[in-house]
């Protein structure tokens, strides 16, 4: 499947350019060839949606409530569901924090990217312990929602793919211990949605959240699905016009607003029909391709990856799971005796490779999976130690559709160069970036 | 100014095929072609923002910083101003809502666009009653705030230029209105950005809201500007990554997070970058073809279509400040013995023009300017009338830059030939919009 940049170059420091490897698509992945196409396509028949009266707005209203339909037929949306469109992950998980009933307590496993485990203040959360299977994740949730007291109504967060080491958390399990125990729970599926298939009737979860951005289609929009009750239960979002269906000015001087009780309640404002139609467009082209072609092909990369890091002695990949553990193409790692931010400049500036250092908005996770004091850890992504001092932080290399063999071949020997023979450039920081020195 | 899509021809159900006319402006405005040429040029370098080691995420990230100061100049920043990519005017005017203090009254006059009128929910509102002219609006908020009990922190909302009559608000004199009694105003640019100039410093308002969708650039993207106290000691707007600075699990099991500071305090999950860039550029064309000579432009198109609807003497054109108040290119009327849906539907299906019918998200301005009983009055754009009867709703039409001469006088020709020689085809009621029976 072929990406927009694919033929991209960039200078070496060391002389020369390469073509690009983008190697940090968990963070935000290259645009699908055919999403930028029918973005492109679309672009000259953009027009006002909803109540415009004129062709190219009602042209661009029934894209947008198709592109409603195409994400939810990909989700494997339950009849009643509601499909709102929202920015991003985060955005979408905050809406769901904002729905959530009085009294909900929200359980969310320390392990969690920042999206799911912050949105939740106005809740009692409970933080639950980083487990080292699957199984005592679904014993620590099952113990922790039987323990609650009240036994009122619940929230399960939890990520589909860990946005750190790529493990597959047991969705389906989860999902029936927190049904057993009169528990609601979302789905995170920003990193699991670009790999696998994600069908809220298979697994049986109640809503989902994903990014278009690191779903192949970068225009700025992202999904929440799922049951409709307390999404039509809830003020709405964003307060504002298209979300309103009458506004009165009373008698009084007050002004009487009645809400939509469809997804509009919670999409004030013009939608971003590109993005939207993008979301669409990449979901169209990953069923067509077809997962199972999809992660056969991923997991050919992934073995390359994790065996060629393998052989490198002082690299130690960071797992919760194990080995054996099924994954997603997001591998992070540290590199003894390496800087982490350090080691990834050198991949960029000497090897034209893109990936990410930092603690990848998990902080907790990471910190967990590193080891040490927390509390003397770096923040994410600043390179505080000096090149050559021990790691605060982690490298994160991620790929999926699009990603050639040539890619993965350059990073293995890339780790593999570096390690042995350092780096052949210096480096130092520079606001916060770890940069070629000069 | 070139925009996307000035040479897409629509079908008429009277046969044959026009270019379009795109006269819908005020919703969602067509992208000028260099802000597609812009964007187009630069997805293929697209990378993840922020903490990517690689060169296309720090390409990226330093095209997202210079968006947000391009804008900032565009907009006439103050130096300690600080400046938030949202995702419209909506959600902007929603994000200063969120950040008001404790007890802060807001006075909004009754004629805003719902996005303005409706975010306050959570503050003490004073709606206040529709001027009739720019000084009557100084002098009613100057009455309200100084009658305000307890005298206490307040914030004044108010539209550039009315989403409904176009017309051009006192924005600098209720500025200092504001001022004057120690409250703040935000100022809705949505309607004005796209077609004067809008400074911050000069026109003295603490925040400004806009939307790249109507400035050409309909990627998703929308600002708020402005003072930064408010925003800096506020809740952030999204809690999630990027918003946080460091997050670290307490000893009791609890979760501490320390927030940022600066813009990204409200902007958790990856940016848009390409609404922000997109934005970006429709700021540079703006200025580099210069309002002086857009302004004039736009004037003279404003003239053909008031002079022409003046010859048809069952149109009224809607109006609060009157036929010499400065104005926008945005103007709404009735047509007597019509029905507005009806009319919009005729002007799309027999002339290839898209104009918008409905209350316009601005309920009761639309109301007040119709006049009768507001409590029978129809939803917004419902055609609820059968043609032919009492309009219970409006037509707007609105242009910018990009608009030619042609689509106006075709518009003018239009509402002429169908006033006196009615529709061609007949209309009816599917799905909540006029459309032509078959």
């Amino acid at each position: 499947m072929p990406v927009l940049g694919r033929d991209v170059t960039v200078p070496l420091v060391t002389g020369g350019e390469v073509t690009y490897a983008a190697l940090d698509y968990a963070a935000s992945a290259p645009a699908l060839q055919r999403v930028w196409d029918d973005v492109a396509a679309y672009a000259p028949y953009y027009g006002s949606v909803h109540r415009g009266a004129g062709y190219l707005s009602q042209l661009s209203t029934d894209l947008f409530e198709n592109a409603r339909r195409t994400v939810a037929e990909f989700l494997g949306c339950r009849e009643d569901d509601q499909l709102v469109f929202t920015r991003s992950t985060t955005d979408s998980l905050n809406l769901l924090a904002a729905a959530l009933p009085a009294d909900c307590q929200v359980f969310v496993f320390e392990t969690e990217h920042h999206a799911s485990l912050l949105p939740w203040k106005n809740a009692r959360v409970t933080y639950l312990d980083a487990p080292r299977t699957p199984q005592q994740a679904a014993d620590t949730l099952e113990r922790a929602l039987a323990a609650r007291d009240p036994y009122g109504p619940a929230l399960v967060c939890v990520t589909g793919a860990s946005n750190v080491t790529g493990e597959l958390w047991p969705v389906r399990e989860l999902a029936e211990v927190a049904h057993a125990h009169g528990a609601r729970i979302v789905l995170d599926a920003a990193q699991l949605a670009p790999h696998h298939p994600v069908s809220l009737r298979d697994l049986d979860v109640d809503w989902v959240a994903f990014s278009g951005h690191k779903l192949y289609a970068p225009f700025g929009s992202g999904v929440l699905a799922g049951r409709a009750d307390w999404l039509r239960a809830a003020e709405p979002y964003l307060a504002g016009g298209g979300a309103s269906r009458r506004v009165t000015r009373r008698e009084d001087g007050g002004v009487d607003v009645e809400w939509h009780e469809t997804a509009a309640r919670h999409e004030a404002g013009s939608p971003n029909v590109i993005g939207a139609y993008a979301i669409a467009s990449a979901c169209k082209a990953l069923t067509e391709a077809g997962f199972d072609t999809l992660v056969a092909r991923e997991q050919q990369l992934i073995r390359t990856v994790r065996e060629g890091l393998a052989d490198v002695p002082e690299v130690r990949v960071l797992s919760l799971f194990g080995d054996d553990a099924p994954r997603v193409g997001v591998i992070s790692f540290v590199v003894e005796g390496w800087n982490s931010s350090h080691f990834a400049a050198a991949l960029s500036a000497e090897y034209g490779i893109g990936v990410r250092d930092g603690l990848f908005c998990a902080h907790p996770l990471v910190r967990t999976l590193l080891g040490g004091d927390p509390q003397t850890q770096g923040e994410c992504g600043s390179p505080e130690a000096a090149p050559g001092e021990k790691s605060l932080n982690a490298i994160r290399v991620s790929f999926g559709a699009g990603t050639p063999d040539e890619h993965v071949a350059r990073f293995v020997g890339a780790v593999r160069e570096l390690v042995a023979e350092g780096a052949k450039w210096s480096y130092r920081t520079e606001d916060g970036r770890c940069v070629p020195a000069v």
